[in-house]
């Protein structure tokens, strides 16, 4: 029996405290969408006063003295709801928020939004001229802003647990490292074992209007809708979503592979996770994913899980042949689907496969992890990069724009976030075998382009909390276990022996 | 002698407060800019929270009492300096605006803001099915907002003074009609008066692409430069400039004229202004032009003191013959310099020419002056306005979309700024004479697509001031006279006898 409460007063005071500081997340959206897609470059220091000043705001407008006595006043009657309703879950979650983020001061919060601003740009002319040099100041100065962030905080067994709570709530590095070791125990056998694939037509000449065509045919199947979503062009492929109504996914064009057709799928499930939330849920903290590794899974459904899966390519080869006749000639969808599978050595991340993909991964968490306890200096990061490349990967990178710098993330201070991209290859696989077992004409309807089914039941099981469950709630009530890496490793070893 | 005094401590202060002001200014600007050329129509309500928070924060920031006693405790600071520093400019013009600022409530600017965009979007959909009806609920909401506003201030001859106060400091209703009848007085003759000039060669298929091509060469000469300029397209042109070295301009191509390269000009015009200023000024309230009508005697030199004179296609008619060969096929540079400056009675602002422009814009005065003291009822806007374009153009609006509904403004909520373009037709040729006396090859330079000196002597003369001094001091500065439609009637004249 559910008992129904009058909301307090209280509840519509919080609502609009929190929709000024979501209108202010929104604007930063859309400035951070806007400085990476459309900005001129000398825009960038202004643009960084932007990001301080919104930052800056946003915490205060957050953990004001008014947003406490609001969720305290509304103790008892959160008390009185289910734990599942809206109300509940926002005075809960707002209030795990309100907390963590009251131990932080404001002004440290805006250099952190500027300091991430003017790293990106440093990144970007560091990556266009291969200088690590030009990216060494900024990444000691993010570093330094941690620091200061983690002492904030009590004590945890390392440091970087501090971090990765703001990305991947209630867990550890040393929970990361043991899905990983699982991880990578499986997958190095497999990269030994992969078979020899030839993927030669993949590389060469690809009309990049030809390749839009294909990126906006694919949207169409999967869900895109003019009316609330964008596909624009970024050297460094991301999703934003500046408000209700308003997906912008971008993708990267070469015009010598295909790599854009699995960037656009990827963002897409990024775009699609954020229009599944239930817009009662707008304006508020409960607004979004409800982490960064839930919100991977997602982007890595559609990317490969679907995107990668032989009954996705039975359904869209044929356009590729129409897009692509002279460059696919004589290549049949078996042949294609089992390139675009194919397991490779290479030193970049955004080139690699589903198996050895984690291993970038990996990689940037072990330094990581060594650069913000001390064991790694910033100086030395290229040299420690190489070597883990060449242990990993067993292949050397030409150079420090495809080494070190090929990734903006710790430019941007994005320190504890990389780890969060294997574990949503792990959750992916977790949600993905649930949705098989309720509807096991899945790879069917994918071989007729018929996506919706699956899309809805993402939405239904997963999209529409938003941040109303913690991550490992959410992965409970969906697959009544807590994260397992058990699923992912059978998917690849699976998948290996189809190729 | 000058004497130099430290500034104290509150100048500081004032600066980082201001600051903060000029951050959120600059992130409505983008998000404004985004919301008209990106956006999708989704998106335009949680665009509208947007807005109305950044626009009720800033205001909040900057009338806070901090502020106030900052300024007050800077006076023997400011009573020390030169009238002209920076730093006394600052001081005396942020007074200004924060005693007049300070009479309006926070919530009724966020809710002007809230209006300006739901009505934006309202009249994006009126406009694309021509129903005005779509449009006059916002109309009646615009009105009653400025009438809450008007009523913060102390009496004035009529409530349309307050409202131009904020477009055009200093400038009355009254003031703005005596300059309009003598400026009306002079156009009526000059129209009956046009020679016929052929310029059917100016309608036909015009390569989009090719004027895209135009456009930016035009935009080469002038002082674009890619590294902190943009040009988009967007329907209805503007400029926005969200902070130093970003300076956006937007055009629209139309398939079968070359309206394109004016808008261009025109949105050139304000870019540059906003370049220009000095950036000493960069975050604060005089960082930026110091009115509409100044800002619009900068677009309107550009669009037409320059882009329409014989010269400029003297200089430009070989590449138009190059870009559009077949086209202007048979057609010399003198018989294209007489088209685009035919005098032509049409309904429509936007294509309307140097001589028939003003009418447009008396029309919208006389219009929301009636409609703003209430002697004309919203219901009753489309027929007054199809009756005065009948009286001073002779010709009938086609349909409402092509007629009221054909400028954005009054969705907008911009009642008071439509005569600033006039006013900027007046000061753009007193500005312009004043220059031709100080280099007398400025035609000759034209002739040679060198426009790097008439650039740098208004940057001199205009634009660094940013807003420093008030429009009757700037054009008092440049000109030594107050503005004045004279010059304006004359040039008009002398053009129309050269065609």
């Amino acid at each position: 029996m559910t008992i129904t409460v009058d909301a307090p007063p209280q509840l519509q005071r919080l609502k609009q405290a929190l929709g000024v500081v979501a209108d202010l997340r929104h604007t930063e959206s859309v400035a951070g969408w806007d400085s990476r897609v459309f900005m001129p470059v000398r825009g960038a220091p202004a643009r960084a006063d932007v990001s301080a000043t919104l930052g800056r705001l946003a915490h205060e407008q957050f953990v004001s003295d008014d947003v406490g006595e609001l969720l305290e006043e509304l103790r008892p009657y959160e008390e009185n709801l289910d734990y599942d309703s809206d109300d509940a879950s926002l005075i809960r979650v707002t209030r795990r928020d309100w907390e963590r983020n009251r131990r932080v001061p404001s002004d440290l919060v805006g250099e952190m939004w500027r300091a991430a601003a003017l790293g990106v740009a440093a990144w970007d002319q560091a990556k266009a001229v291969s200088d690590y040099s030009l990216l060494a100041p900024h990444l000691e100065r993010q570093l330094e802003l941690r620091h200061r962030y983690v002492e904030c905080f009590p004590p945890t067994d390392e440091k970087y647990d501090v971090l990765l709570e703001d990305y991947e709530p209630g867990m550890t590095a040393a929970q990361v490292a043991a899905i990983f070791d699982d991880v990578k125990a499986a997958t190095l056998p497999l990269i030994e074992a992969a078979p020899e694939i030839d993927d030669s037509f993949l590389s060469g000449d690809f009309d990049i209007a030809a390749q839009e065509e294909a990126c906006r045919r694919i949207l169409a199947v999967f869900g895109f809708d003019e009316a609330g979503w964008r596909l624009d062009e970024t050297p460094h492929p991301f999703e934003a979503n500046p408000g209700v109504g308003d997906i912008r996914l971008t993708t990267h064009y070469r015009g010598d592979d295909l790599h854009s057709l699995f960037s656009t799928m990827h963002e897409f499930g990024h775009g699609v996770y954020e229009w599944g939330v239930d817009t009662a849920l707008a304006r508020t903290p409960l607004e979004t994913g409800t982490s960064s590794a839930m919100h991977e899974s997602q982007s890595r459904t559609w990317e490969n899980l679907v995107g990668r899966s032989r009954a996705f390519w039975r359904f869209f080869y044929p356009t590729m042949r129409e897009l692509f006749p002279q460059r696919l000639d004589g290549v049949d969808a078996q042949a294609f689907y089992r390139a675009v599978n194919r397991v490779r050595r290479t030193a970049i991340r955004i080139d690699s496969d589903e198996v050895t993909y984690n291993l970038h991964i990996i990689l940037r968490f072990e330094l990581e992890r060594d650069l913000l306890d001390g064991r790694l200096a910033v100086a030395d990061v290229p040299a420690a990069w190489n070597a883990a490349t060449r242990e990993y990967l067993g292949v050397d990178p030409v150079e420090d724009a495809h080494g070190v710098l090929q990734d903006m993330h710790w430019g941007a201070g994005l320190v504890g976030y990389f780890p969060t991209y294997s574990l949503g290859n792990v959750l992916s696989v977790q949600i993905w075998e649930r949705a098989r077992a309720e509807f096991d004409d899945l790879d069917a309807q994918m071989e007729r382009g018929e996506f919706g089914e699956l899309r809805e039941w993402l939405r239904e099981h997963v999209y529409r909390h938003g941040r109303k469950f913690t991550p490992e709630e959410l992965i409970e009530r969906v697959t009544g276990r807590p994260i397992d890496a058990g699923p992912y490793v059978r998917y690849l070893q699976e998948k290996l022996s189809t190729l």
